[in-house]
């Protein structure tokens, strides 16, 4: 098992994650999120699909045994493990604009898409090319009656993980929250593993 | 008014929508889904976002005084009018692999996925730049225990319809369904009217 590298609060990272290789994401302290997202390492028009995801796993929630599809249905990476079992797959990471719109009396921040997108660019990814994020550990239900969603505080405890298997060469970007509501309002690190 | 123009069963079509201009998708016989996308005419890697939407909206039922929004963050398409209120912006359109994946025996056809490729190829828009899609009178459940997604049945009657404001200069992928579930196993055409 290799050392875990650290995501500051409210910052975010890309690096490469080989195929066959076990990306571990860890809550540290508790109660925090992690965007996630996957490109092709080959090919970065290939790109993590929400509603591929949704389309072969027939459900919204996520969790070991499921896999995450590419837009061009391939598998990109198989959840393997995971201590906390709530996750998001249906909003997009926080923006300038997604500030300015939920926290106008806040100072603005990049928030998660700035960070992918500068985190990103050295692999030739733009900003554009984000699409939907896997929000490892954000609790975002769904009301069945309404379809009304709510972001409320993760349910993950310290040291609480979820891991990836990678089913292709991957190029990936990963984040410590930046947004108020995901994360019981508090900013706190990420751990991640590649094992 | 304008005369309607038909969608023949199982195709798909692209076309230019003014901003200011008036779409309205009509189910002409009932229970028939078709799958809409938007791209920005004068930019077109600024496209429809079923994330930025689900972000603002605050819910994953879309209708009237709803507004689709783009990746950036800027209103592509407002909802002025619907006669049916159940919609699925969650799936991503049917392609050759979910059909081989779903219908293992019956013949293989290459989706609104397919059918969207094609008729966005004139505009520069490839394959990969398909995301998840409005899907109009897509009639998907959420069981919130357990996450997990049903198709049925569309709700829509003959004659059912709604209607979007183009906010901006857009290109319109729309198509007729040509997957068994999502149009309780038939298969129709789908009208538009542009006014």
């Amino acid at each position: 098992m290799n050392d875990a590298e650290r995501i500051p609060p409210r910052s975010g990272t890309a690096f490469r994650l080989a195929a066959g290789a076990t990306l571990t994401v860890i809550d540290p302290e508790g109660s925090q999120v992690a965007d996630l997202l996957a490109f092709n390492a080959d090919d970065i028009d290939e790109v993590i699909s929400s509603g591929r995801t949704f389309d072969y796993a027939e459900t919204i929630f996520l969790t070991t045994g499921n896999t995450l599809f590419s837009n061009r249905s391939r598998s990109m990476l198989a959840i393997t493990g995971d201590t906390v079992g709530c996750h998001d797959f249906l909003l997009t990471p926080c923006s300038m604009q997604t500030f300015l719109h939920f926290y106008p009396d806040k100072p603005v921040h990049r928030g998660c898409f700035g960070n992918l997108a500068e985190a990103l660019q050295p692999y030739g990814i733009g900003p554009d090319r984000i699409p939907v994020a896997f929000n490892c550990f954000m609790n975002v239900p769904v009301d069945p009656a309404t379809g009304k969603l709510a972001v409320l505080p993760p349910r993950s405890k310290p040291g609480d993980h979820i891991s990836f298997r990678a089913e292709m060469d991957l190029v990936i970007g990963l984040t410590a929250c930046s947004a108020y509501a995901s994360n019981g309002g508090s900013f706190k690190p990420i751990d991640y593993r590649i094992d």
